[in-house]
């Protein structure tokens, strides 16, 4: 049977992955200047003997008749099965597995290979108040994934092996698959159909089709395919209630849409065992172009004038200037030749009176027929040439095709070195994207400086997805570590750019799901009764709060509870008494 | 204040609109031939006076409360109030009013001007045991309008008078509107700011934005502006919990979709009180053309073709055999030219060899500029003829604009003359839309006849929204009445089509809800679990059971308690006891 490796227990990437980093020989030098960094300073990740995991809580009642359902290698109670079940990727993750920190461990890692054993585990955790945590590729960077609890045992449900596409209909363009598929094996097997999903996160190598559409994710092709809520026909969800399942049906009016209650419900009240997603026919051709406009500001209004005009490509990706300087800092190195190019390139440039340190990459993919492909190409073009952009031609999109996964990697890098770095991402209206883009920046880069010296902010921005009505904002931040200090210098940053996201009209996350690092921000964003409509449908289906405890139910004290990981002793990182 | 008139007490349209059937001289005619009609028989709706009300229940307490916050003027017990507020326009609705029997009437109707006029009814409606029933235009087909409790008081809470389109961003193209405002109000607010909602249901004229929400409401352009539930960006949302609130972003990840709770809550969780909605640009022209197609099935597949050309034009409805010959029988007279022309046409076609009897009409609407609109027509058009259609030009495009909001009339037409007539619509994927045409058709068909002597059945279809994935199907039913069985004829018909449209793997219905009459099917279509989490829901959020109670909550014999309408005796008319 395939299964997909785990990723590093201290990082991103298959454990057999090493980032490679003189293939991006500019990437450290750009880092220390923009950082600030004097010294170099080594900061590896302790070997992993050192790691202080905690005995694990096994009820022995619960294991027999668990051992019932399955077989012995679907369920594992191994050190390095329940490090690598920690926590997801998010810096507060990272940073402290790095440390030895691996509090957030389950007790015990299931490994379902059927919708049985999905609804047996589930059945059996509530009979004896077992905590189940639903674990797809183990990418969330929101604090999806960890333990909130100390006193119950705690399972890991991970659904790596269930990874089929049960059925094609390719007169209707849909599929019915298996949601622990990680993105590639899907696209491999649809592609036997000439079909495709469509979804390409950043962390597609990495993550399942159930985690997408658990956390409401979105694939860079979004403005073509649509986010993945766009994409769900039906879906079946076992609950401790029992299998809630849906019509393969293009749309209804059966009342509230129940395919919404669990799109988005971030395992709190079952496990999404498949889905019948919409697919489409592989585009004959996929070209990705670069651009440079002069600011952020014009290529925001060329987007916005593609959206306008209907006339959007499959992918938008707008660079701010420092999220530009860092992608030309990534970029391989360049043979002689194109050195020669980019040195006319430059020079052109110059010519045109562009500002390079104010100037701003966007990329653009363009799909379909060769015909299509090079229609969009022209017209999205004709459009980026009205706010003054120059076409930078398919090189530099081949350098984006070509390490476009390889970006979660640079934090590894960077924490190597003494360097923190994280992302918050958001949405909101195109009359609000400027305002709230110089408000979040300002912020966050006040923050990363408030009251420090020595320590220079790194603050970068992209936009990636756009809408009729408005665009994604997403946000990079990066400092040095200051000693001792590390989990505290994190916490002010990320309260700041979450907290102006809320103070200025935006939402908490775009695609990243709520988990713990956004929980404190999701009453001011869907209401108290918001809030109370989802304890109640959790409530309902999971009265024994079995699912995913402590998620999307914000505490009474919802700071407190967030800013705990953030003590000097780093104890008892985020957990909490039931 | 700007107020939109009540719909007859008996019928479709407003009180002082008469249908002109002159207009129409066909359409008798073809009535009488396709049902087998040999005697005109003359069955007019009881007078007004004769209509049976039972003494409404008034809480004084509750009334006196009331007060506090209202004008006299805001609260309503009036006879003709009650009588206008008792049920929707379906069939069952319209046979029982025009009986003279009202046991759906409310007992009191209220006219909030503002939220807090809606929140302090539902505060104290609560308070005193009422039941609250929000009342858009009353257009609602499905039977999510009557009162379902004897025993306690309720009260119609008609949002008509909250009517203002209260903010417009022209940049993001978005409209925060209350949700009171009728189709037509609505568009000439926006068109002041040269926007349009682009929602125009065949209700268009007396239905509102809250309905369409409650419901998921498509419009006849949805192959372009999408469903209702695709424009909203946000909305409020008053519940006895409070105000459910969203914030106005185009997209999120915010765990599970709280519009989405909202969005076809069918009046069950609260009263939306205002939207945020995607709003474009008026297109600078509309133009709709009439196609022929040689059968239904080259028609499907000429719909099927734009969809996967992604060449979809705002409007594509294409009739069956003999919905075609309705859409014949109900034209205008014609002038001695178009006779003439249509004469040519016809010869025409016979010369194409077009069997008559098989040909399906497929009304086409283009929108943008006039470039766009001549460019879609062209690409359109060019689709079409691959699979054999003759263009009718924008002449039967034009009869189609000029009457396409009079249809509902025909039913009150039949109902006079002895004839029942009712609809029922679904959806399902491309693959099995012919098949769930052909089997629901013959099943409909066979109930109709189904041991009955002299009673022919009429059965038309129109497919008039389409998806990636799939299609809509509008199923028209018609037959002569027997005397003393009209409901029983109606039961038997209804069931039958909807019991197809489950068999067949397609959903209850696709744009008008779930409401009394398809409830016995909604266990089935979204899973018993899914039924589990509406009441969740529903106890969450109204524990009360104040808001519309009885709707999106199956009973443990829902055939027993939807048939009790069919009684010969006809009472208690689908009453039920708390």
């Amino acid at each position: 049977m395939y299964t997909a490796k785990h990723m590093k227990w201290w990082g991103w990437g298959g454990e057999e992955v090493r980032f490679n980093s003189s293939a991006h020989p500019g990437l450290w030098p750009y880092a220390k200047a923009v950082l600030g960094v004097e010294e170099d300073v080594d900061t590896p990740p302790v070997p992993i003997e050192a790691v202080q995991l905690r005995e694990a809580i096994r009820l022995d009642g619960f294991l027999s008749e668990l051992r019932l359902w399955m077989r012995a290698d679907q369920i594992c109670g191994s050190r390095h099965e329940r490090l690598v079940h920690a926590y997801g990727k998010g810096f507060r993750d990272l940073f402290r597995m790095r440390r030895g920190i691996a509090e957030g461990a389950p007790d015990l890692v299931v490994y379902p290979e059927n919708e049985h054993h999905v609804l047996m585990t589930i059945r059996v955790a509530t009979h004896h108040d077992v905590a189940v945590i639903p674990f797809g590729g183990g990418s969330n960077i929101a604090g999806c994934l960890e333990r909130t609890e100390t006193r119950r045992m705690v399972v890991s449900l991970d659904m790596r092996r269930m990874r089929r596409v049960l059925a094609v209909d390719t007169e209707s363009c849909t599929a019915r698959i298996e949601a622990g598929v990680f993105g590639p094996d899907l696209e491999e097997q649809l592609q036997g159909y000439g079909l495709t999903l469509g979804h390409f996160p950043d962390s597609f190598l990495h993550s399942t089709l159930g985690g997408w559409i658990a956390t409401r994710s979105a694939g860079m092709q979004s403005d073509k395919y649509g986010k993945i809520e766009d994409m769900v026909i039906a879906l079946r969800m076992v609950t401790p209630a029992g299998v809630l399942a849906t019509r393969i049906v293009p749309k209804s009016s059966n009342g509230i849409d129940v395919n919404h209650l669990c799109i988005g419900s971030e395992g709190t009240l079952g496990v999404i065992t498949e889905a019948t997603m919409r697919v489409h026919i592989q585009p004959e051709l996929r070209r990705t172009h670069g651009y440079l406009f002069r600011d952020f500001e014009a290529g925001i209004e060329a987007m916005h004038e593609c959206v306008r005009k209907e006339c959007v490509p499959s992918m938008m990706r707008l660079n701010d200037p420092d999220k530009t300087a860092l992608s030309l800092a990534f970029k391989p190195p360049s043979s002689r030749l194109t050195q020669a190019v980019s040195g006319v390139m430059k020079g052109f440039l110059r010519l045109k009176r562009f500002d390079l340190t104010r100037a701003c990459l966007m990329l653009t993919t363009f799909e379909g027929s060769k015909a299509d492909v090079s229609r969009k190409h022209s017209q999205v073009s004709a459009i980026y040439r009205r706010f003054g952009a120059v076409d930078l031609g398919p090189g530099s999109g081949k350098s984006f095709e070509a390490t476009k996964y390889d970006f979660p990697h640079i934090r590894d890098f960077l924490l190597d070195r003494g360097i923190s770095s994280d992302v918050s991402e958001t949405s909101t209206v195109w009359s609000n994207l400027v305002p709230l883009y110089r408000a979040t920046t300002t912020a966050l880069r006040a923050a990363i400086l408030d009251g420090e010296s020595g320590v220079k902010p790194w603050v970068g921005c992209h936009i990636s997805h756009t809408y009729h009505s408005g665009a994604s904002l997403y946000l990079t931040f990066a400092c040095r570590q200051q000693r001792g200090r590390e989990m505290q210098q994190y916490l002010h940053a990320k309260r700041a750019v979450q907290q102006s996201f809320i103070d200025h009209g935006a939402t908490v996350s775009h695609h990243h799901a709520v988990g713990t690092e956004h929980l404190p921000w999701l009453t001011d964003d869907i209401s108290p009764v918001g809030v109370m409509a989802l304890a109640a449908i959790k409530g309902g289906l999971d009265p024994g709060n079995v699912m995913n405890p402590g998620r999307l139910r914000p505490s009474t004290a919802p700071f407190e509870e967030w800013s705990r990981t953030g003590s000097d002793a780093m104890r008892p990182c985020l957990l909490r008494v039931r």
